[in-house]
């Protein structure tokens, strides 16, 4: 094959600050899939990236040669509308277990093709296959099966979607690239484009437990994505959700799961709940049916039906005992007062470390492991109470996990709960109509 | 082996606009010889270096870290003082052949250890092979006891010399990351130093046929590589010189012996031998000598005496017929008028593509191949009078290097050569005195 391009050259267009062309960047990518491009040349243009930016033009370029690296999916032969989630991932964050099914006790189609944790952050299938016999595999025919009848699934994404997203996140891992808004951006929108969803819903966390610390970059991240869904033809829009403090009472994988299902019975955390209602009311608007009642699908069963549905139809029992940990140590107050800050990070790293999530993709994570808040900011503690419960199969963990939570929380001694004051838990929304 | 540092923390730190360590630079160095730190990590690192740039003790300690990774020789048990010359390349500059000779022809030491050509720039070792007999692989025996002798040396770089920047500079060309001065000073000046001379003139070459086209560059390169040869207790000046102009009239490698010889003579072209005396000068100043003769060596013969025994000690006939061409193709002026400017970078190109240069680095040369210019700007030609001739073993290399001529030259027709004012050649001196 003779190549109309030289990879050097695209790079150093980069690199000096130009616009890389449309025949040149759909070159590169496939190119880099076809091992044509090396690895050192796409990690300098990764960092060229970085610190030089892309255009909208450019990224929408970048995402759509990704997505013609691999298979497109159609969920067009269903009866059905789809509505898809992708959260940028944070510590608590298990929404996605209450969210698809309850979006989908409306009569909308969820395929929610999901991925493994890394790092702090956990992953939603890892929750998911806490419970007794679930599994994430499924066929297409599984899928589209599952969809018309239950209408929530929540599974492994196929291989053969965007590869060169693929090749592409296991370089900038390794290279110290992983966090360019363009690089980011066309690497999540080209795996959920490629899906295939008539809508998307993005919730984009900011803050100590998020991907993107900062709110302003965490904005410009959800603005690039919506208007890169728009750019194809996918009703997209955004919220931006605060992610400093962990979000529930539960940080792991089966007391998550737990926790999914008070929501799923009407109770559960006050802003794991507004969080699944907002989300849901934005998938539903999409969807067509903004007057939707979504907290009386909560409250009246309809969302838990479709659970245990959707958990039966992938093999899972709904209602088998989830596994326990062997052994737990809890974290006692030493001052009394009120809680005036929860610090994500710290929690999520030593969540981390006992167990909960993996430092590598194919470490195994330890479902009971995890963390249990029994304060969050704004409520009263008395010294000697309990703070927090760890819980791990092996207590030779909980050394490295107290040291992660060193600092991680301010108590204000003699102040009055009804005085604190907590950030908004949805900052903004983000929408190109 | 326990790694004491993350090369994706090292990147994050560069990539980030901060100062890398001293321990984190040289580990890195040193983990990417041994390949714990990974090309494309390294790539990544150099394109954060490209836009970020690095600090004096940065490119420092980058320097040193290279110059650890290999070998170091010492010329301390020789007789004479040493002194060594660096071109940063040009077209047509074939200054080390007259100037090693010259230096040493005063009781100095000159190891001359050279590269071979690569793209448009021709390499030492290249245009003295086209010599009948001459070898440019000396052991390290041969190379002391020819300094010793007859002082003057040119051979190949042993490959023990700083191999970690022979692994970097072959990432850098092909990731776009080769015009990064603390990347260009720590390659050239790691090699120096670990080569062990006392002293060095640098000769950076600024305008059309340069490594840096923009003088401002090429200016903050010198005072770059100056300031590392001070900070390494190697005696360090350098010239900024013009390269928008071939040097001489002979560009090739036989042709630029053959031209080499005639400065030997005390003729040649005035350009070269200005450059010639004005390098020779500097190294012998460098070398304790401030006050030398250095025209009267060069117009008496006793450079030439030297040249010759330099060449019979290397296995080279100074009388042997140099190699000719097989086919030449002479190139008319169209005008009558003077000349007022002749493009560097078009005749280097223009000679590469006669056979005289190579694309890759196991490419053969052609000795014979090159370029002999008539005219030289401030120089009057008449109409259907010869401006170039272009030498090749193949006919068919014609029309391609006729074309990279296109638009090479001005001619200012009914001109006074009188007033064409030239610029100087030697447009600054960089010292740390």
């Amino acid at each position: 094959m003779l190549e109309p391009f030289d990879a050097v050259d695209v790079i150093r267009v980069k690199r000096d600050g130009g616009t890389v062309s449309e025949a040149e960047l759909r070159w590169l990518v496939d190119a880099y899939t076809r091992g044509y491009v090396t690895d050192p040349q796409m990690a300098a243009f990764a960092m060229a990236v970085f610190l030089r930016g892309m255009s909208r033009d450019e990224i929408r370029v970048l995402t759509d040669a990704m997505i013609a690296s691999g298979e497109r999916m159609s969920f067009a032969s269903l009866s059905k509308v789809t509505v898809d989630k992708h959260s940028t991932g944070g510590v608590g964050d298990k929404i996605t277990l209450p969210l698809a099914p309850l979006v989908a006790s409306f009569g909308v189609a969820v395929p929610q093709l999901s991925g493994r944790g890394l790092g702090h952050t956990g992953g939603t299938l890892d929750k998911l296959e806490s419970i007794p016999g679930w599994r994430a595999a499924l066929t297409n025919d599984e899928l589209f099966a599952q969809l018309e009848d239950v209408g929530a699934v929540i599974c492994a994404a196929g291989s053969g979607l965007a590869p060169a997203d693929k090749k592409l996140y296991a370089l900038r891992d390794v290279t110290g690239t992983v966090n360019a808004i363009p690089l980011i951006a066309s690497s999540i929108m080209s795996k959920k484009i490629a899906e295939g969803t008539d809508s998307l819903v993005l919730d984009v966390k900011f803050g100590s437990g998020a991907f993107m610390q900062d709110y302003e970059q965490a904005r410009e991240l959800a603005a690039t994505m919506v208007a890169l869904g728009v750019d194809s033809g996918v009703r997209t829009t955004a919220l931006l959700t605060d992610m400093n403090t962990p979000l529930g009472r539960a940080i792991g994988n089966a007391n998550e799961v737990r926790e999914s299902v008070e929501v799923l019975a009407g109770g559960g955390p006050a802003d794991v709940r507004e969080l699944t209602i907002a989300l849901a009311s934005e998938m539903l608007a999409l969807a067509g049916l903004p007057d939707a009642d979504v907290a009386r699908a909560l409250d009246g069963g309809r969302a838990m039906d479709t659970w245990r549905r959707m958990i039966r139809a992938q093999g899972g029992d709904p209602d088998a005992q989830l596994p326990l940990p062997r052994e737990t140590h809890t974290i006692l107050a030493s001052e009394s007062g009120v809680m005036t800050r929860l610090d994500a990070m710290s929690v999520g790293v030593a969540a981390w470390r006992l167990g909960a999530g993996r430092a590598r993709a194919d470490d195994a994570v330890v479902f009971a492991a995890g963390i249990d808040l029994h304060v969050k900011p704004g409520e009263l503690v008395q010294a000697g109470q309990p703070l927090m419960t760890l819980s791990a199969d092996d207590a030779g963990r909980f050394p490295r996990a107290v040291e992660a939570l060193h600092g991680a929380w301010d108590i204000a001694s003699g102040a009055d709960p009804r005085t604190f004051v907590s950030a908004p838990l949805v900052r903004d929304r983000i929408s190109e109509e």
